[in-house]
C-alpha cells in the first residue's frame, strides 16, 4: 500500500504544466484484466444487470439506483439506502472512471471491480442477495438471461459471472474530453484565466500532491501501482479544526474498519476529482454540500490552509474544468419472464 | 361513465375475425389533447424528468423506478413502495400504451395522463412532493431544467408543466408489431395453431367483452368515449368464490374509494392485455403470479367457467402474442448542478 506519497512540488513547478505527467488527460483505453476480457455480448449484457431490480433481494432496487450513470454517476444524497432501506454509513461514490482505480469503496476493502461489485450484491444494506444458491435461482429462471449467460460465459449465471459482466459494463463508463483534457492535450483556450488561475493555486496549495495521475486519485493501475494496491492518505490529516465537529469528517475511522491496524485510522482511498462538480454532496458522509466549502476544508483539515474566498473560487473553477463527457447510451432492454414473476 | 358494456358476441362470431373492430391493431399515432402538443424538445425535456430521482421529495426514486420503461413498464412486484417507503396497497400498472386510456389510475381517479402524473408527484406514498412551491423551488435551481422550461414553454418549471412534459414523453411509449398486431394486419402466419385456438377461446369463452379495442381495455380516446369517461366493470363479477379469500380481490372496493358511490363498490378501470405476459404479477394487489392462474380466475369471477387447462394454456398463448416491441431509446443525460446538491 502506497502511503503518504511524498512529491516534490518545487521540481514540478520548475516545468512547464504539460511536463507533469502528474497531470494527465484521461486515457482512451483502460485496462482490462486478463481474467475477464472484454467483448460486446459481455458489455451488453453487463448493462443489462446494471438496470435490472432484479440484482437486489425485494427486487426494488438496481445499480443504477445509486450509482445514477445518466446523472453523475452517484445519486446526488448524503446517504443512500440500499435494499433493506437502512440508511448506509456512507456517501455513494461516483461510477465514472472507476477503471481507473486500483482498489474500491471508500476504504479500499475490495480489491477489484469483480470483488467490489459481489460484496454490493450479498451485503444486506445493499443489494441484500441472501446468498449464491439465490441469485442463481432467479437469474437461471430468467429465459433471456440464461440465454446470455450461456453465449457469454458457456455457463450459466452465476455471482461470479454477474459481476464479471457488470464490471465489463462499467469499464466503459469513461468520461473524456473535459476543458482540461483538451486543454493538456495542446488546446490552450480550453480553460479560462479564472480556471487557470484556479490550477495554479491547486498545485500550489498541494491539493495536487495527492489528486494527481488520470483520475485526480493517485496511480492508476499500471508499473507504478498493482490492482489490489490502493493509494490512501489521512482524512482529517490534521485532527482538531472545527470540522471534525462540524462536518463529523472524523467519526468515521475509515480503513481501520477493514484492517483493524491503529495505523490505518482515519486512512481512506484518495477519491478522483473528475466530475467533481457535478457529484455534490462532498466526503465519505456527504457533509458537505457545495464544492467551495468542500475545497476550503480539505485545504484546512489536510494542508492547515486558510484559503482567502478568492483561492477558493479560483480553485473551484479550476475544479470545474474536470466535467467530462458522457457517453450517448441507449437503453438495454431487460430480459421478460413470459407469464410469471420471478420476485416475491 | 360506460358499465357493463353489452356485446351480442353470436353476431361477432359469424364474421371473419379481421372484420371485427374489436380486435385492432394498435394504432401508429395516438391522440394528442389539444392543450399539450408535442414537440421533440418537450418529449426530450419529459425524458429526463422520467429519469430524475429529484422529482421525488428524497431524491430517491424517478419515475422509472416503479414503471421501468426497460422493462415491461413496471417493477414486477405485487406491490411497489414510493418515496415514503410505505408500501403501495395497489399494483404498479405498466406505462407501455397508457395513451390509449380515457382515464388513469386502477380506480380511473384522473381524468388525463397530466392529472395523474400531477397527482403522483404530489401523493406523499407516492412521490412524496410536499407542495407546489418546493418542486419549483427545487427545479428552478437546476440550471440545465430552468434553460428547458424556458425554452419549450416560455415558462419556469412548475408542476404544471413538468406533467406536461412528462405526459408528452409518455404518450411515445407504445409497443406496436406484436404477433397479433401483424397478424391481424394480414400475416397468417404471424399467429401459431396454439395461439389462434387461444384467440377462439378468447372470444368464446367471452373475456373480448370487456377486452377489446386497440388496447384489449375497452375503447381508446376517439368518437365512442371522451377523455375522462372511462369503462369500468365489476371485478370480481361474481362474489363468493374461493379466489375472494385466496386472491384477497373483494377487499379492496375499487372506484367506490374515489366517487363513494356504493354502485361502484368492486368496479375497476378494465385494464390493457398488451404486453400481459411480461407483466406479471397480475391484478390490481398483484395476487396472481401467473398468467395462467390469472386466466383461470378471471374466466371463473368475471364470467362463470371453469376452464380446462388445455383452455387456459391456449389462451395464455394467445395473450403471449400481445408482446409489442419496445422502441429502442437513447439514454437521457440529467441536467446537473454544479457545485451543489439540490436535495437533502
Amino acid at each position: 500500500m502506497f502511503r503518504r506519497f511524498i512529491f516534490f512540488s518545487l521540481i514540478w513547478l520548475s516545468l512547464p504544466i504539460q511536463a507533469f505527467e502528474i497531470l494527465q488527460a484521461l486515457p482512451e483505453k483502460v485496462d482490462i484484466p486478463n481474467n475477464n476480457k472484454q467483448s460486446d455480448a459481455k458489455i451488453r449484457l453487463g448493462k443489462q444487470l446494471f438496470f435490472d431490480t432484479r440484482l437486489s433481494r425485494s427486487g426494488r432496487i438496481s445499480c443504477n439506483h445509486c450509482h445514477n450513470v445518466m446523472a453523475s454517476g452517484s445519486d446526488g444524497l448524503s446517504s443512500s439506502q440500499g435494499d433493506s432501506g437502512k440508511k448506509l454509513k456512507r456517501s455513494t461514490p461516483s461510477l465514472w472512471n472507476v477503471a481507473f482505480q486500483t482498489v474500491y469503496y471508500w476504504d479500499g476493502r475490495a480489491k477489484s471491480m469483480e470483488k467490489a461489485i459481489s460484496r454490493h450484491l450479498l451485503d444486506p444494506d445493499i443489494m441484500a442477495i441472501p446468498s449464491r444458491g439465490f441469485i442463481y435461482t432467479r437469474f437461471t429462471s430468467i429465459p433471456g438471461y440464461k440465454r446470455s449467460f450461456r453465449r457469454v460465459f458457456k455457463k450459466n449465471p452465476r455471482l461470479k459471472q454477474i459481476s464479471m459482466a457488470l464490471s465489463s459494463y462499467i469499464r466503459t463508463l469513461t468520461t473524456p474530453d473535459s476543458p482540461f483534457d483538451r486543454y493538456i492535450k495542446g488546446d490552450k483556450r480550453a480553460l479560462s484565466a479564472k480556471a487557470l488561475k484556479g490550477l495554479k493555486e491547486f498545485q500550489e496549495v498541494q491539493c495536487v500532491a495527492c489528486h494527481f495521475g488520470v483520475n485526480f486519485a493517485g496511480p492508476a493501475p499500471g508499473p507504478a501501482m498493482g490492482m489490489g494496491d490502493g493509494f490512501y492518505e489521512l482524512f482529517p490529516n490534521h485532527l482538531g479544526t472545527p470540522y471534525d465537529q462540524s462536518h463529523k469528517i472524523a467519526d468515521d475511522l475509515g480503513r481501520y474498519h477493514v484492517t483493524k491496524d491503529n495505523g490505518h485510522k482515519h486512512m481512506w482511498r484518495v477519491p478522483t476529482l473528475r466530475n467533481i462538480a457535478i457529484t455534490a454532496p462532498y466526503f465519505h458522509n456527504g457533509s458537505a454540500k457545495t464544492l467551495q466549502q468542500a475545497v476550503r476544508i480539505m485545504a484546512k483539515t489536510q494542508l492547515k490552509r486558510d484559503l482567502s474566498r478568492k483561492q477558493v473560487d479560483d480553485i473551484v473553477a479550476f475544479l470545474n474544468s474536470l466535467t467530462g463527457k458522457r457517453p450517448l447510451q441507449s437503453m438495454p432492454n431487460l430480459p421478460s419472464t413470459p407469464n410469471f414473476t420471478p420476485t416475491k
